[in-house]
């Protein structure tokens, strides 16, 4: 099978390598030339414009985009163009799933089948596979079925057509979703043992015994545990963190279905709050205390 | 009417000077010179030990503590020993309803009546009345009565005999729960309207505006109007808020009664969360999502 | 003043008969003949259609649209047409600010001016006067004011031009928030007082105390011990808690200007929760405990 | 090495049988005359009393016990007058920290050794090893080590001795917050899933293809998966959760030592959510909406 990848960031360039080496003919392209040099170096062919990929590539093409999610629609308009009917692109970045469905839309038009893939597994997708949920049709599916044999950790695991166009996204949407939660959860459980002064808790020692036998073994716990055993106090990391919009999506979309969420909920705000410096709602509350009882505030700029 | 006032800090100043001016004949005491003096010079008798305050007064004696909670203990295993079998001890600090229960145990040992009364009103109290609520029995309540119709802002109203020992300082502390909760949705919203900044909104003209026929008018409301005109930005404010224990125990108390309460919960823990220096939740986030993502850390001491 | 009021529904009939009685010259049109009558029976003028109540206007006119958020799109493409330059349309409804921007772009093309007014006070406000939150030009804000000095508790206050358009639904899309935050406190506190059956307490009686001189003394505090005191159980109400819209407005605002509000978002959660029959994320926590402890799972349908 | 097992229920029953097969020798004790010869039948030796359970074994003795949390104290009591000085007591249950440290002082009177021992694994423990925190003097660690290296998954992973008296139970006590914490993120993901009717998702195939390679993998999701494939829509199963404990510990030690945990704390919450019917703080929602806004409560034992 021949596959274009458009896109060839952390995760893109990942996955070109593993098709590559799974015997896949992939073309890469990316704006960036340092970018495609890199994808080159690591054996995998190049092309230096999107018209140059598409020419690379025999009809029917099967191209996959592995880019930010608003650089999907431009690339979309730029790239439908230089398709033909019968080709087909995936969406492999995190694409919000609505966007999916009109992304699909617009391809329809053009004759162009149109998948949307939610993909999971980070920089480890490269060594163990990537876990890809996808979305459309079944006869594009079947075309695909080659590099999703190579991009999963098992030829016969860890991928899957979960529903019609949009459902790949949005399975990945509600799996970043479910990832806040559980790792806000280890957050709070770890950040608690911390504290506890008096037990002087290895939390390396914790997080390792946790991962043989216990109910909340995961492989986020085993990258939890490497973390810690590196840097068990954390040191010259800032308590700040950054979110990327799924987990926004997950949030608004559970309230606009009825569906209470409270934990994905506040893992998100948890986020929001890292990020908030001298917060206004706090200073309000300091105030108030001080308004009817008179207590003390503390002064900005106080050390402790 | 006659009433001995012991702590004569912000809250028992005020009362005993409210008292005074009501036509009860109070002696105050503190153990500090400094507010003995500043009693007398607003006219309040005092007494310069606890047994001077004791003898002072005729029996049947009433003695009003007005102390820190971790103080009512101490306090009373000397006072005791002073009072006379039919005396009576209120207790209207911010006591946690289960002490007042072994307290009001203790004074039965020595035939001492008991009555917990949860205060409420702040530094306000003085001047507009104080809302008092009440647990004990009929009779001490009936001796005690006139006292309070003057603490409270009518005769008839803003005290309440609510139920037996233990009740008075259990409702206080549920208030004060929801004052927690109204507290920081106000905040919230506020600092929700702060951040919009192309409406420019002026917080105390809406502040103000809300005062007035809104469903959000209120007390609270009044105050914070106030804070935002003299300080529209809350300058020299530290996003610091302190808590003093009754939000916990009624946190506490809805846990043990499987009563869920997530909002005066999350109340709490957003002031935990505002004294929380460097978290290592979030630092533990950041850290695992650079393990699988390879999302960069922000440095810490990094500036914005 | 000369006024039109479309839409005679509770909150258009009571402010038009509000207007009415303050000298404010109404004509008031709802599609339903029902409604118009109640209004003719109550003294105000009325119009048999869109056309007609313009028609009855002297220009400049001033028309004032009380009708659901969903109906003032469809309503200003009705009515727009029969206006003329120099006219002018009030929405006082609670649209989404978003949608008041959109609307008020509408409504310049036809060279009619747009103010939106946030109006809060319910069914109290003929009585007692609506707080009313205002966005648009200073021009059109002077002609209305009239009508607003009458609408309002009083002539100098409870209403009040925060900002340019948009700014006047959005702080009531804040309001309602915030609203949803105090309401949910409150709740939460007087299950937690009826849960706690050893001390009895009669809440109408702890609700009434609170009223006077405490810090949670507020116009809900009034009325929820009105309904305490009418139904002390809450008898023949089912635990079922609608939302209309302005709560949910407020926490994707929030998200959106990474503000974190977890007391308003979690009081829409609750909400939402309140209408979750047969929740699928509870059978499946209980599935889940029995799946790794062996915990018995309850059968559906079980009594307790 | 030989080992007393007190508490042969579902998870005491299965450590005995881990144990035997390992190679220890085991007697078990329960007072329940089934679970003994349930015991017996699985070529366990059994004791009748908890008297000749201590006589059947050589000095220096090691009991295990496996019993509810409630029965520790009283069982403790029973059993250090027939235990000598130098024997080994392991408390492997689910006791709260701070009674284990009283229980540590206890033994110690009596000269005997104390361990607290946090055991996760639940009932796929006996196949895959149980995972063990450790709390206690070295000494008596290492007399137990030949029983830990059998009971844990491998000889040299799965148990650790993490701290002091109470350290093992703190941490599983930590453990078990973080679980609740997994679970509902899992249980909302899903739940938000299940509502999204228009992908006709198959909640097993998703779960099934998140097991490979996704972000989320981890072994409550393996038994997830399990749960939906037997019983996809969870039918039969009543949305009711029961708690232990732990979470309500974690809870209450997150808030003393103020650490903000929102979500292990929402996760509490939610069960206990899960359990109140008819819920008084939502009727008292609906009364107050219908107080201000004139808007319908829906009666109770209305269908919908």
């Amino acid at each position: 099978m021949e596959l274009g990848m458009i896109g060839l960031g952390r995760m893109g360039a990942n996955m070109a390598q593993r098709l590559h080496r799974g015997g896949i003919r992939v073309t890469g392209f990316d704006p960036g030339q340092a970018a495609r040099e890199r994808m080159a170096s690591a054996g995998v062919a190049t092309a230096a414009s999107l018209e140059a990929l598409v020419q690379a590539m025999p009809a029917p093409r099967a191209v996959w985009l592995m880019v930010p999610a608003a650089a999907v629609e431009p690339l979309l308009e730029q790239l439908l163009p230089l398709l033909a009917p019968g080709d087909l692109v995936v969406d492999g970045g995190n694409s919000w799933y609505r966007d999916s469905l009109r992304h699909a839309q617009r391809c329809h038009q053009a004759q162009v089948a149109f998948i949307d893939c939610g993909t999971s597994g980070g920089v480890w997708g490269l060594k163990e596979g990537y876990c890809l949920m996808l979305g459309g049709e079944p006869g594009a599916m079947a075309r695909l079925k080659p590099a999703l044999q190579v991009l999963a950790p098992a030829a016969d695991r860890g991928w899957a057509h979960v529903g019609p166009v949009g459902a790949g996204h949005f399975c990945k949407m509600v799996h970043n979703g479910i990832e806040y939660g559980m790792m806000q959860a280890y957050a709070e459980g770890f950040a608690l043992m911390q504290k506890k002064q008096e037990f002087a808790l290895d939390l390396a020692q914790v997080a390792e015994v946790w991962r043989h036998g216990s109910v909340v073994r995961s492989w986020l716990l085993d990258l939890a545990t490497d973390a810690l055993r590196d840097n068990p106090r954390l040191e010259g990391i800032a308590p700040y963190v950054q979110d990327s919009g799924e987990g926004r999506w997950t949030v608004s979309e559970a309230i606009e279905l009825d569906v209470s969420a409270p934990v994905i909920t506040l893992s998100l705000l948890e986020r929001l709050r890292s990020r908030e410096a001298n917060s206004f709602a706090d200073r309000m509350l300091a105030q108030m205390r001080s308004g009817f009882g008179g207590h003390a505030v503390k002064a900005a700029n106080d050390g402790e």
